[in-house]
């Protein structure tokens, strides 16, 4: 479609999801004589790469949320709705939520992964996992609640398990994850109880592969490996989780079975792509990777049908390097820039480049004064690298809503070593602990649907 | 029981509840030569007066919140359990948790009270009240989602339904919650849709009396009736409400009935003190008033039992001047601190004094900038009086944790008119709203127990 400068009813562009892919491509649109409708089935967009902190009482959801419509109100040619997207009507052009339909011009699907339990589902229920503001807080809950029910246990090895903290998965949220929680236990709660010593937690973060942070240097694998065992954290590489249970977690290293009692298991493993992938496919004839990405084509289109686009987390690109990209911020941002990019470009009919990522490097945090960060062509650990990483985030929180507050929070915390999001909340779940049969209040929690705040 | 000094068994003294009341009982416990167990059925001390700014987005329910070990974690003598005590043995001088029973030498109850639909229970589904973080998010919830409903209804009178907000009650939390509403639909959320209109907002604040803020001399009240005004508030004195539907309020204003098409209604009219009253009364054959508070003597204890002792909401003290002490912080806070000494000057064998409430004046705000005090002595309004009301919350708000973040988060929002804490979450009730069936969505996410976060 050619923008004729005629009067005219404008090229209307639907985004379906306001994460990083989303929110990128819909600002890049902002002045371009286009109609913009931004779909997600939440009013905010949700900062993922800090999760881990509204997980372990750092932060609240708020601090990492932006309302979609406050970030987006001075572009007035875009409209934002809160819905779910559950269909797609290629030849049409229309997106359906229920009976809602929405035409489009140019479709822009970046809907995400959730985490994935490698068709093992049961697991789920011992072992949640960190996409969503509801899953921060029901670990929040899980993390909190083991100590205070090991506050009350008085069988030595019930206690033990409480007291053991089991993260499944050695990328970078798990070694967060891990990190934060060694510091909760032998930091920031030492002086809170009087039954239990707080010094006494275990927690062991597994990895499947041969070492932690596969994505980095090996060397920085390594550094990292070390400042964690320096924070109490128990690494153990080479170990495939065969089974978890209410809590026990069998795990087997080589030849060797072990089994971990641990009432508390954080699942940092695996993402599938969200279900509208395979909607597409099935409307499109488009083809998905075995984790429900979709292929697209170098300029993020899919085969066929040049006006609509997959981005982010959804999207499996292999024309970099013959790997597809990682499903980490950066891609989705630029994706979503690029995407913009191209349809503006067709509306004006210039010539399009191919999309092309570029890596600025890797960083994951393991606690206090200590990340890695791997650059490429420079790699470094330890205190620099702990500011680079406090710089980095602050830089792309601050970007489209002002996030001073978590700067101080994180100014605060890091002086008193306090976490001050430490709220234990849900209404069911909590009258359970009361009664000394407490083994099984999360099974009661859960059917109850107790997490909440 | 007199302390010899010989070595014994310290003092026990078993608090219930960790409000202001009981916290501050446990505070001013902390040198003394006893023993002391705080049990809450939450792991935080809530700052009730401030709840109403969670539910209107303006802050996070952990900003609001104080861990309770945390609080307490400088005091040795004092041990903090989560629990909920739903028993209490006077003669064996036991409380019991489920099957967990706890001795006591001493007892003081502050389980506080929760809000009550005066016999009309099932008014609850329409209306929610405002007493735990919970409520806070679930209003949170309907208040945002409603500003969604809107955008998406095409139908003028349905749409107009959803932008129709109703408080019920003219008392402080009356009057917070109606001014917080205006300013959010008026001001905060005046960009950010492109369907209504958000200064199309109908805000109506219900009293029964002939004037909001009773307890306030009645110039005050005039005052804050032309600020809310000012804002945009409707408020409507003498109104009696008499039924509450899906989304009609039903009201009576001398013999005038009217109907008022509202799918926002919020409660802040009566409350009732928690159960445990009731079971004090049925186990030591105290008496409680309607409210079922329990009636105490001028020490704070109840009639035959010395060590036991009941503060906060959860007394009905009337020997001041004949009518009871209302249920606001200060009262509470004295209490705890009265109760703690006498138990002090029991073991020390010291002659008592009997409770005197020093009253120190009533504050509400209506909105920004604007405030009503009345200090007995001296009243005034506007901006003195709300930065009045703003030294006062941050000098009591970090008294016990540093709650610096609050006073910034308040700055900021000041300046840009912005509240950063708009988070619509649940996972089931989200979802209905992409269907056009729209209406019933709050009934369903009801059933599914959605709120959260």
């Amino acid at each position: 479609m050619v923008n004729t400068g005629e009067k005219q009813s404008p090229h209307h562009v639907v985004i379906v999801g306001g994460g990083f892919g989303g929110l990128y491509a819909a600002k890049s649109l902002a002045g371009a004589s286009v109609k913009v409708t931004l779909i997600d089935k939440r009013n905010f967009h949700l900062f993922q790469p800090l999760l881990y902190q509204v997980a372990t009482g750092a932060l609240s959801p708020a601090d990492i949320s932006s309302p979609l419509r406050s970030v987006l109100s001075k572009n007035k040619n875009t409209k934002v709705l809160l819905g779910e997207v559950n269909d797609i009507d290629p030849q049409a052009q229309k997106v359906f939520m229920g009976d809602e339909e929405i035409d489009y011009d140019s479709l822009i699907l970046a809907t995400g992964a959730k985490h994935s339990y490698f068709g093992k589902d049961d697991w789920e229920e011992f072992a949640p996992g960190l996409k969503t503001v509801e899953d921060a807080i029901q670990m929040r809950h899980r993390i909190f609640m083991a100590f205070e029910a090991a506050e009350k246990e008085t069988d030595p090895e019930k206690r033990s398990r409480w007291l053991t903290f089991v993260i499944v998965g050695g990328g970078p949220t798990g070694v967060e994850l891990a990190g934060a929680i060694a510091e909760l236990a032998y930091r920031t709660l030492k002086e809170d109880f009087r039954n239990i010593n707080t010094s006494e937690t275990r927690v062991l973060l597994l990895e499947g592969l041969d070492r932690i942070l596969p994505p980095f240097a090996a060397e920085l694998s390594r550094e990292a490996e070390i400042s964690l065992s320096k924070l109490g954290v128990t690494v153990k590489p080479k170990a495939l989780v065969t089974n978890i249970e209410d809590d026990i977690v069998t795990i087997k290293q080589g030849d060797e079975v072990t089994q971990i009692g641990a009432k508390t298991v954080l699942w940092a493993a695996g993402v599938k792509a969200s279900p509208l992938g395979k909607v597409l496919a099935e409307r499109t004839g488009v083809e998905c990777d075995r984790a429900g990405r979709v292929i697209v084509e170098p300029d993020l289109s899919i085969k066929g049908y040049p006006n609509i686009f997959v981005i982010g987390d959804l999207a499996h690109f292999a024309h970099q390097n013959g790997k597809p990209l990682p499903g980490v911020a950066p891609v989705a941002m630029q994706q979503g820039e690029y995407v913009a990019s191209v349809i503006k470009q067709k509306l004006n009919t210039q010539p399009l480049a191919r999309f092309h990522y570029i890596d600025r490097g890797s960083l994951a945090v393991i606690g206090q004064n200590s990340a890695v960060v791997d650059l490429g062509f420079i790699k470094f650990t330890g205190f620099v690298a702990w500011l680079f990483w406090l710089l980095i985030h602050i830089y792309f929180l601050i970007e489209f809503d002002n996030k001073l507050l978590v700067m101080i929070q994180w100014g605060w915390n890091y002086f008193t070593h306090n976490r001050r999001a430490r709220l234990i909340t849900g209404k069911e779940s909590l009258q359970n602990i009361a009664s000394e049969n407490s083994d099984n209040f999360y099974v009661k929690g859960k059917n109850t649907q107790a997490i909440s705040v």
